[in-house]
């Protein structure tokens, strides 16, 4: 089985930049599998200065909703694969199952299982990044309540999947395992 | 003076059940005081999933408002106490004092300073499960902030008076004292 | 150059009590550069909390916009200064480039490598303390999450430029650098 590093952090804490790093050290053939759905031009714009900062040794295969079949797909071909991020993939499953409300969380929670079992058959090593929401005041909206508990969950599980955890704080990464 | 123990930590990450893990360390027979009030149908599913996953080895104490009282009832009945958790009673006790605006947060300081007291007089070692919850954005609401501000100095509070405290980040816990 | 100290944590997190005790460690002759505007009577009463608690030894300087400036006529004048906070200070700066929304995001983005600069220039210690936005749900607000980013940014640039940094977690500093 390949390695799995999950890497965590707040919102422009660094955590991406570090994941590329540790990335770069399996090799130069490298696979980026961005979850962002680029909805409006603030989501196009971030996705934009991500892209430039990895520079062109970088594949990017963009897929915001069936991530475990990308990361199958993907498997073999590169020296490493950087998955950014969890939370965002969480997002858009939350948005395309919420009309059915009362199995959202449930279906959200099969998605995540199958993530776990394909990370667990990878040939290559996956660099998982994933962000902190929970952290902050209990929000008033029931969604959102959700979402935080579904993303935390998730953190959860994929860190204890994981082979290597790393928090990352004002640039600064800290291992938490 | 017995043991105590504080386990802060953002939402669902895994601060309960790292308690419950440390806890049982002490012994088998195990006070658990949840300071959760019910009030809605979304919180008696959480309770009643933290109630499964405990199991029965576990005696359960509902407690929202009167915590020093529970707690030095239950002191010297059992190997350890879980008590879970303190940003919940603190929310408690806001939704009892608000009403009365201007003392409100004088006299949440002083249910906390006596809180401090009854650990410090405990048989019982104690594991104190809290919740991080002044990582995010300054809320705009100004009960918000003085309750952030509450629960921030409560923390401080305890694991100042705490003779080992943890921070528990995607299921792991990092030992800070 | 002199010893930069970034140090960031949560709202009451006890980083500034911290980050004054770091200060007295350089001496006695001390300058508190506070950054809070005291707009209204709530945080009038946070800054008249702070300057009781910290003691008639420090010299209070207050400067909400013109940090880099304020920063460069301190030095050389006091064994050690302490700033606080760097995110009320880029507030600061929100508020009053906001009506020129288009070039907000790059004025602050120059204020911020100019006080990088100055603090790099600085004969006297800087002990900056900062606070952690990110970790909280994605808030609904444009101007919140640009907000967010730049703060986050903020103390990516700031702590790749210190010395030393910490992260303060319920009153316990833990160090990242």
């Amino acid at each position: 089985m390949a390695r799995t590093i999950f890497i965590t952090g707040g919102a422009r804490s660094g955590k991406s930049t570090f994941a590329e790093k540790r990335a770069r050290e399996f090799g130069s053939s490298l696979g980026y599998l961005a979850t962002a759905q680029t909805l409006d031009s603030e989501m196009d714009e971030r996705v934009r200065r991500h892209r430039e900062r990895r520079g062109a040794e970088w594949d990017t295969i963009e897929e915001p909703i069936h991530l475990s079949e990308a990361l199958a797909r993907c498997d073999g071909q590169y020296q490493a694969i950087l998955v950014d991020c969890l939370t965002l993939w969480l997002s858009n499953l939350l948005l395309k199952y919420e009309d059915a409300a009362e199995s959202c969380e449930e279906r959200m929670h099969e998605d995540l299982q199958r993530l776990k079992s394909t990370l667990q058959g990878m040939v290559t090593p996956v660099i998982l990044v994933s962000n902190e929401v929970g952290m902050g005041i209990v929000p008033d909206n029931t969604l959102a309540r959700m979402f935080r508990d579904i993303a935390g969950t998730a953190n959860q599980t994929m860190a204890a999947a994981a082979d290597e955890v790393h928090v990352v704080i004002s640039g600064l990464p800290l291992k938490l395992k």
